[in-house]
């Protein structure tokens, strides 16, 4: 088994975020580094999903990852397993990641040679949607179990998301799922969404999001 | 489609909760109404549930339904089409509900005449943990796409409930889930918990969670 840190979070008394978010962003832009904020319920698959980005991208990026727990190591001990960087966040029952705490766990991740950091949120679809974690780039994952109508009641994390991962898909059969429905109830709230139907499981469709990932890391990287 | 009112809840800023939940306590006694607390993660089927448990309570008791959504009322309009008294809290944002907030809901929702009342949570196994409704009991339910593992990742609402329904058991083959390990999980945060293994969509199981919830009913009430 690979090592990893644990940090446990002091709660963020002040509430300075997006200044918080601004620091954050300048410094990954003085490293060179990308960082991605990926966020979904639970269960809907972020570590399983990120295991095969990890994979994907291969050598052509060096990826670190914050994995974001209330408590409990055990995404990050798969995560580290996979050979890529990685610090455990426990958050001590906070219910989501703000700039200060990603602040905080890039420095202990040490971004210098790192190209993509990725931070692994709680796995929450309403607090996380309302912080500024001054990540380059949101991304979302909805499984097709949770249903095509999440995007009615959970509006904001759909707005302020850039990609939205659809995983599971080799278990739409079982499930009464709408794919053009959730398109539609998605582009409706956001008409810039990226959409990438995957199942983590066997792989199928993970390339195209990676695709994406790479395409926007090498875009903002010098 | 049957009418529900819809309230636009304010934030509580006060935060006597525990204060708040006794109240919540007292009334639902002197109105002789027991109240559940039902929470989960988003899409892991509490109103498809709670619209099977309605049908089987059928007319040993009047249930009333607190319907919290951030936003939408897709959920509401389900509830008041089964014939159930139905009220949507919206939360505006919120991700959890307090007994404040519960209080202003069961107000509305006039427990005069209503037997069993039934507070459909915000979709979040993080935030509702933390704050005692006022319910004689809480509830959850965990879906088995989600995962066996979910009891090491929230452990604060597997700690806090008296009963799981274990829901979508009718999918269990095309996913790695080991009933026995959640079992021991959970019973290992909560050795008092019920487990009720259900499929709220082909209906299998929930007439042992519908015993439990009327029997805890019956010894509740005067």
């Amino acid at each position: 088994m690979n090592k990893f840190k644990i940090i446990e979070i002091k709660k963020s008394i002040y509430s300075s975020n997006d200044e918080a978010a601004k620091e954050v962003r300048a410094s990954v832009e003085e490293n060179n580094t990308f960082l991605l904020n990926l966020m979904s319920s639970p269960g809907s698959g972020k570590t399983t999903t990120l295991l095969q980005t990890i994979k994907l991208v291969d050598d052509r990026y060096k990826i670190g990852v914050l994995e974001a727990d209330i408590d409990s190591d055990v995404d990050a001990i798969k995560i580290a397993n996979s050979g890529a960087k990685t610090i455990q966040l426990h958050t001590g029952g906070m219910c989501h990641l703000d700039a200060k705490l990603t602040k905080q766990g890039l420095e202990e991740l040490g971004v210098e040679d790192v190209d993509i950091a990725v931070l692994e949120n709680v796995g929450n679809l309403v607090c996380p949607a309302s912080f500024d974690t001054g990540a380059n780039k949101n991304a979302m994952i909805l499984s097709v179990p949770e249903g095509d109508d999440k995007p009615l009641k959970y509006p904001k994390m759909f707005k302020i998301c850039d990609a939205l991962i659809v995983n599971k898909i080799d278990t739409i059969s079982v499930f009464d799922f709408d794919m053009e429905k959730l398109k539609e109830r998605v582009f409706k709230l956001n008409p810039n969404m990226k959409i990438f139907p995957i199942s983590a499981k066997t792989g199928e469709g993970v390339d195209q999001w990676v695709n994406w990932l790479v395409e926007q890391t090498s875009s903002t990287l010098k």
